[in-house]
């Protein structure tokens, strides 16, 4: 399985997944301001792997800090913060990340620690956040893998795989605990324009693992479901509302409109560090707007004339009643999910006091 | 507006679409073989256009046998019609103009025409099945115009545009009408991949006649008719059943499943060439199969792992009862469709006959 940051202890070592599958190649990140680069550039992507990737570039951060000065100042901490904060704007487990890394640093910081014990602190919250991602994969895979109990045919869009997150993945995740029970007939693959998640990387992860995985365009999912060769949907979340509505890869409500017109299930696999208890819904979950380029050409090459006019959301929003569980560590959330979800932040913070 | 073909009498120049939109660059066939791989390879693509394309072919075909020989032995003749049959099997308008070729040879053959007419009689024939796809071109697009009362967001899928046809387009000749009444806000092109037909075929039409147009891939539809962007859908048609169901390119079907879920009118173009009257359903229409390597890589570049299973269908159906209109050179059809297709079937044969 493709690993996807490698932490060093003065280096983090991101996983070129622009250059995937064709080469596979590490970006070595010295700085923080590296990381920031490759969160923006999606060298590193999806929401629970851009959490870690920050989490650790704040360390670099911090520790590039002391190095140059004795002295620990927090607004030139909180700088850092801020920058990293401006990478990308959909993912919320960027800022529940960077939450724990910033809340952290003032805790110490009001507390008097000594600047060396600051930076041992924050590698330790880091490397935290990322070993958490790495069982919480696990946990939530086991929850979705119950839900399939015969040989079943998957459609995921994008990629919220290994790729896309610090262990197995979340949608990725389910199917491949789902394969190692004998519950997986084929995973069809959407490839995900513009930017071919899927076929860069979801094809690339399955084929890895030998789970048989059949790539199509997006634009033939709706005939796919139709010809009946979709059993069950899957896929990862980028931020999911007090509602349960979730903002994932752009094309993601399409499939969520066409699970529903075929009565086929459409779940949604993601950690409680996506939740955004603080948005009553998904009209105000703010969805970045890419450049053009990544519509009109590929890897590079023109596909489309010179001057037009091109529309580049990188998110949509599915609503929560297109949604018919949401698989998390905690278990498999069900309608209600203002109720299902009030539930969860309450065992959040139990499990978080006890 | 692109000239999609260019007939020479010895010779038919066709527009290379496969290059479009970086290089405008005719290919000169002399020959019928390369027509039919013209055909084949989507250097030449569109059912209007392959119908007339197919029908040129004929004629040199036959042009070359005469040359070759004073006599013209009608066997020849059938297999120059059976291999052109053989190049795509799903636009109905390739064997209806390719049954109006053949039927008129043997209708002279039986006569006892000399060579020399028959060949001047099928360059007739070829000719008047160019001519009058661009006049039912203009004819449907004034039927398609009248719709749209007031300006206007459509989407389309692929290219039914002139590069599709020999005249103004199916789809694209509504919008260019509606265009030039004023009542068109923007059309929204999706690119249509595997062979990005939106990007680079109607996105370069629509440029040239400075008709406002965004790009968008395939997968965003969805999310543009959910932010209420898109007013109506209108796309072409490859071959459409006694019912009403319509194949089109692959994707259609998802757009108008989409088009439902918004209340959005989607509305099919297509001349009535377009029809298989002998087709109960959708369900008896063939759809090709091309190969993977079409959605593995783009432009010669590749997109995906090597290995990966790939599902690679050209079209899909779209069912009737998704469907808001048909518009033809007769008017518009409306549900239902099994009797308004029977009254447009006795209607042609008037017309006919007439």
């Amino acid at each position: 399985m493709a690993q996807t940051m490698l932490w060093k202890g003065d280096s983090l070592e991101l996983l070129d997944q622009t250059k995937l599958p064709l080469i596979v190649e590490y970006i070595s990140c010295t700085g923080y301001e590296r990381v920031g680069e490759a969160i923006q550039n999606l060298e590193v992507r999806g929401a629970p792997a851009i959490g870690a990737a920050a989490a650790f570039a704040f360390v670099l951060g911090v520790k590039n800090l002391f190095k140059r000065s004795p002295k620990l100042i927090l607004p030139q901490i909180e700088e850092i913060d801020a920058a990293l904060r401006q990478t990308r704007p959909t993912a919320v487990n960027l800022f529940w990340a960077l939450d724990r890394m910033l809340n952290l640093t003032r805790r110490l910081h009001a507390q008097g620690e000594a600047p060396e014990e600051i930076c041992v602190r924050l590698e330790k919250e880091a490397c935290w956040i990322a070993e958490k991602d790495r069982q919480v994969n696990q946990k939530l895979s086991a929850y979705g893998a119950a839900l399939f109990q015969e040989p079943t045919a998957f459609l995921t869009h994008c990629n919220a795989g290994a790729l896309a997150t610090v262990g197995v993945g979340t949608a990725l995740g389910v199917i491949r605990a789902a394969w190692a029970q004998g519950n997986v007939k084929r995973v069809f693959a959407d490839e995900t324009r513009p930017l071919l998640q899927g076929a860069r990387l979801t094809a690339f992860e399955l084929l890895e693992d030998k789970i048989p995985v059949t790539l199509l365009t997006d634009n033939m999912a709706g005939w796919a479901m139709k010809k009946g060769l979709i059993d069950a949907v899957i896929v990862g979340a980028d931020r999911i509302a007090a509602n349960g509505d979730a903002a994932n890869k752009i094309g993601t409500y399409s499939v969520a409109v066409l699970a529903k017109e075929h009565q086929i299930p459409f779940y949604v696999a993601a950690p409680v560090s996506t939740f955004d208890f603080s948005m009553e819904s998904g009209a105000q979950i703010p969805i970045e707007e890419r450049k053009k380029e990544e519509v009109t050409s590929v890897f590079g090459t023109p596909v489309a004339p010179q001057g037009v006019d091109v529309f580049n959301p990188a998110f949509d929003v599915t609503p929560h009643a297109l949604v018919c569980g949401i698989i998390t560590e905690y278990g498999v959330l069900r309608p209600d999910y203002v109720r299902a979800i009030q539930v969860l932040q309450e065992q959040i913070k139990e499990n978080e006091q006890g």
